[in-house]
């Protein structure tokens, strides 16, 4: 048994890590340094192919679950223990970076790289997942958290093609999918590294983010009916111009988000009828998106838009419609998990500060079956899903260092060594 | 020379009126009673014959101009005198109804038989003119006033069809088109009989609407350029919201709109871009539209909202474009014109109010050479440019017995009779 203190004896391979980066960002390249390997394509499946010979060089077992999750296995002094998990996902949007999602399993290869390289095991296997299709249905977290819904139409990809096919490409099963869920007994923690994609980290001059949890986010459309008339003819009292009342409510939104508190709300789309020049609006719909950390929080800044929207309604005369939409309940970070990062942080003399997830991850699903934790780097102007994504080699590797050594711990803290 | 007094003698023929309003409808007829009659189209053309037949049999001289304007023309006592003239439009909007434009030229028409019915001859000649495309590009009464762009380019149909065959079709000929131009010695008056297009008459139960003036009209495009961006990781104080812009702009155009005075102002067009849920837009478009009697006043109005408009952009971050696209100045109605209509009202007991014309009409093309008035009855609803376009006989009726007087009264104003 290893017992380690606040000073990391072993240290990540800066170069092995950063050229593992480059020669999976290569599989996909498109110009200006982006990628598109969208899931289930050649690109991607070229990409599990590889992981999967890097996992077995560095000593690990490799299985495909019914989800097509790759789950490289490290195994423990004792092989009785649940396991202690990371992992994050290969696949990307159309025009991705080389950081989002390949980060996080190429740190979580390259820690158990310089255990192997040391011949050191911990207590507990140690597992590097890559999660199926992160970027569009999340199928193979929500499989491993037994989450799914229990209709494959649901899962077709945007170009029709059915999910059973899809997941036998990459080793998966349809039909057994529900034996990809994992419980706490086999699984006892989960911990992701992953870009910040946002630019709080790299504003703040901090090395490090302490994920606090994997905000919940509901979506709404809004639609307003007011009257069409001529532009020209009809006196403004007598107009119900709908445009105007999605205005107030654009205002409405933007007073909630700007609220105490750490949420966001956006209306993002917003379509108007007829859309003519010389036409008072009729109709316009639009979105609202609203994102926490807290569930009860977004009860109460919902239920205070609410109230707004009906003195509008009244206000203006137009008819105004609330209809739900996607509703992702918050995914809270063990806080326990939190601590020992922000130590590890500490003891590595780097900056770090908490702060929210407020794009999904496979940890959100993680968080419904074990504890979970995540640790963000800075990305670059805190751009994502584009081809100038970025994060700088020093900031991997802090990320992948902070992560070995959260391992390390985690390992004692579930396990304490017994004094012989 | 025939006296008039303030009780009519001479009186409008209700079912010739109301007959030959139903047989123009007839040509062009679409479902639910509206019509069909785009200019230059077979169905105009037919429409133009009939009107031309009824003219002759009413004994009038029929002459069409250069811009295929035709001109009815009834001669007067004094053949050196210049013309008093009405008139309108034959063509529709594609889906249009039977009173715009048709009642005006109808009703002058009908004035004529009644004056031929009854071996009446005024002073002055009086023309009935049926204006070229009144609904598109208003050639017709441009050609006249002398407003014409010399770009045939210009005035080309929306199909591609050139302006040079559409004018030869209807008679016209493109290259002698500055030859349609009259001057105040030919003409001196012009009023038009047209349905409101609006809800003012009906919405004070009046039946006669006397013009001030036809409104000026701008239009600009307003640009604003923020930054898009997650709409998830952006934390609300680093967002420069396009949308949240643009509503500002939305609703301090609709504040300029409801200030003193009798302008309308509409954002009718708005434009996202990206326009996704899950986007922070980065660009919005929007178009503005405003009118009012009065140039000074616009001038006002528009200094008010560039003030506004900098003070937003300031606020906001956001880059604001203002872009001038239409520029038409407003049109006055002759006040001796106006106070003989409302004189003719009062005589007839007609209930009627002062209104100013917010849609655009050939007479304000016809107010740049000669004194103009307008006479509105009203558009049930304020409905028009649709199938449910809708003025009631006794409307019709009434509007056509106003024109008859009021051309008496002008017959006299400009030209009084002498003592013998």
């Amino acid at each position: 048994m290893i017992l380690r203190n606040s000073s990391p004896s072993f240290v990540i391979n800066r170069d092995r890590l950063i050229r593992t980066l480059e020669h999976l960002g290569s599989i996909g390249e498109i110009p200006n340094g982006g990628v598109c390997r969208l899931a289930y394509s050649p690109e991607d499946i070229a990409a599990r192919e590889l992981v999967q010979k890097w996992m077995r060089e560095a000593g690990m077992t490799v299985q495909i679950d019914s989800a097509g999750n790759i789950i490289g296995r490290y195994e423990g002094q004792n092989p009785q223990a649940p396991a202690l998990a990371t992992g994050s996902h290969l696949d990307t949007v159309p025009t991705g970076g080389r950081y989002d999602g390949a980060l996080g399993i190429l740190a979580g290869l390259e820690m158990v790289r310089v255990l192997g390289e040391n011949q050191v095991l911990l207590n507990h296997p140690l597992e590097v997942i890559v999660f199926t299709d992160e970027e569009g249905t999340m199928i193979g977290s929500k499989a491993m958290s037994g989450s799914l819904v229990n209709d494959s139409g649901y899962y077709r990809r945007p170009d029709g093609t059915e999910i059973q096919s899809c997941l036998r490409q990459v080793g998966g099963d349809w039909d057994r999918i529900y034996q990809a869920k994992r419980s706490p007994q086999a699984l006892r923690a989960f911990v992701e590294l992953h870009v910040e994609q946002g630019p709080i980290l790299e504003s703040m001059a901090q090395s490090v983010g302490v994920v606090e949890g994997i905000v919940g986010q509901r979506r709404y459309q809004i639609i307003i009916e007011g009257q069409a008339n001529h532009a020209g003819t009809t006196p403004m009292y007598m107009r119900v111009d709908a445009l105007v009342t999605a205005a107030k409510i654009v205002l409405a939104v933007q007073e909630i988000g700007n609220s105490p508190g750490q949420q966001v709300a956006t209306v993002g789309q917003l379509n108007v009828f007829p859309n003519g020049v010389n036409v008072i609006p009729g109709r316009v719909e639009l979105s609202l998106d609203i994102r926490d950390l807290s569930n009860r929080h977004l009860d109460a800044l919902m239920e205070q838009l609410r109230f707004q929207l009906e003195e509008i309604a009244i206000a203006t005369q137009c008819k105004i419609y609330l209809n739900p939409g996607l509703y992702n309940e918050p995914a809270l970070a063990e806080p326990h998990i939190q601590q020992i990062i922000a130590q590890v942080c500490e003891d590595l003399q780097l900056p770090y500060t908490h702060l929210p997830s407020r794009a999904g991850h496979d940890a959100q699903e993680l968080a419904r079956i074990t504890d979970m934790g995540m640790i963000f780097v800075p990305s670059a102007a805190g751009v994502s899903h584009a081809v100038t994504e970025y994060t700088t080699p020093e900031d991997c590797v802090n990320g992948a260092q902070v992560l070995l050594e959260t391992f390390f711990r985690l390992d004692q803290y579930f396990d304490p060594p017994q004094v012989s």
